[in-house]
């Protein structure tokens, strides 16, 4: 049976680790799909299972009535959205638009506030889970905007994450978000730090998580990267370039806050040491390589 | 029924919060409890409940088969377990003694070298899991020594935690606790660094929770204590000077180890900042305090 005649069609900008799993969930739950990225192999699975291809957002854009993107940085929302082939101009009346990008709270507020000059909704609405997160369709979104136009698309928003909250305005999804990414930096050096301690006090890696992973140190970051540090397992579920624009967007919100944040700096310090050390596509639990690590194989 | 006197005869020294908390524990499973405490008043409700007061650790140590001990510092588990007066001399022959202090890694090899020249059992067995954890008997404990003395006291240790894992030998216990410390030391400032910023951006710090609580950031961490950051609550689950004391025990070993922990050192730093400003009592979570957290109140 197909419900997807009474569904609204949904635009999905964006296909990468995070945004493919995410639209797959999307056209799991039988909404029609549309789909753009730039670069077209990474639609090939979702066409395949039925979504219809398009050559620009524009296109995209005129039969949507719901679009979502999620795409890298806040200069890539601002190219996808504005301008004259951007996504509010080619947007159709009464469309919603939701932006999943991680991205700067001030553009979020600049395109809510332009798109409703043209009586199109925008909601900010990024993302926590990471990818297996994405792929169980048990994200935490972090939502910026109108209560209206959030109860207008609720239920696409249900298909990928379980945990749906309107922070306020516009943007304020965007700031909760960094929020998130602050928490998640300086928890990192602690993860680092501590399995680090660990392996050069003789211990074993996974036998100290066995203890500390239940007490009051656990944590999703400890629990589950804490596991791959020890298999040096450096995949990325969560790229170490990704997150240091991230932490840059978050730094700078709070300098123009005049709010110091020092754990957030030195973890931006160490992660830029990563980049520059061939770390920018590994998984942020690379981290430990910023830390007398791999040295200590000679003592065991 | 009593079934107690089948049971092994607990001597059970630190009634503090969590030895407190502990000792009710065993004597809830019906082990006779020997109590002793610098402050007698803190032993009256398990007196009461029907444990047997000593005036002194070398009184305790006569009649008991296992002892605890959780005390304040590594120079109190020295004065307690060293010299005439102290356990290792007036422990009775076969007696196991457990160190559940988070102490130093090198005093703990050192007493179990001692007390094994006296045919005596020693295991270093620190905790986490907080006052709650310890309450409810939910703790993990972090063990260092022989599988024989911790499969003579495993029973008596389960009526205090879930979670009961060998580390290794003599001093494992306590390196695995200080690996949980340093975990912990940068993930609080991840959490009020988190919170602050998002009392600085206008948002609602427990929305804000609903929110990142549930996604990457999460843990138990920002989970417990992040409300009560959000409300203003320090009261102490886990005191800010038995931190900086423990946060202390780790950055000498890891100096020892010529190991540089950065986010630790940020830590430590705050943390001494809040010492010096009257927050020593305070809980850990008291932290955000270090930041512009009070401030903000003007703008809203």
């Amino acid at each position: 049976m197909n419900h997807s005649e009474n569904k609204a069609k949904v635009g999905f900008i964006g296909l990468g680790i995070m945004g493919g799993a995410m639209a797959t969930r999307v056209a799991a739950a039988d909404y029609p799909l549309h789909v753009y990225n730039r670069s077209r192999a990474k639609a090939q699975s979702l066409v395949d299972a039925g979504a219809t291809w398009h050559d620009t957002p524009a296109s995209l854009a005129a039969v949507a009535d719901v679009i979502i993107s999620i795409v890298g940085t806040p200069t890539d929302v601002r190219d996808l959205y504005l301008g004259n082939a951007g996504l509010l101009a080619n947007a159709r009346p009464a469309a919603v638009l939701i932006d999943m990008t991680t991205s700067s709270p001030a553009l979020a507020q600049q395109l809510a506030r332009d798109a409703q000059a043209r009586s199109i909704d925008m909601l900010d609405a990024p993302v926590s889970g990471g990818e297996i997160g994405a792929r169980e369709g048990r994200l935490s979104i972090m939502v910026g905007g109108s209560a209206e136009a959030l109860a207008r698309v609720e239920a696409i928003l249900h298909c990928m994450g379980t945990n749906v909250v309107l922070q306020g305005g516009p943007g304020a999804g965007q700031h909760t978000k960094l929020c998130n990414q602050i928490v998640i930096a300086s928890t990192m050096l602690g993860v680092a730090e501590g399995l680090s301690y660990a392996r050069n006090a003789g211990l074993d890696v996974q036998t100290v998580l066995s203890s500390i992973g239940s007490g009051a140190a656990s944590g999703f970051l400890l629990n589950n990267l804490g596991p791959k540090m020890a298999n040096g397992d450096f995949a990325p579920g969560f790229m170490i370039e990704h997150f240091v624009k991230d932490m840059a967007l978050a730094y700078e919100e709070a300098l123009a806050m005049g709010h110091e944040l020092p754990g957030l700096q030195l973890a931006q310090r160490l992660y830029q040491q990563l980049v520059e050390t061939g770390f920018a596509r590994a998984g942020t639990q690379a981290l430990v390589n910023a830390y007398a690590w791999g040295k200590t194989d000679e003592n065991h």
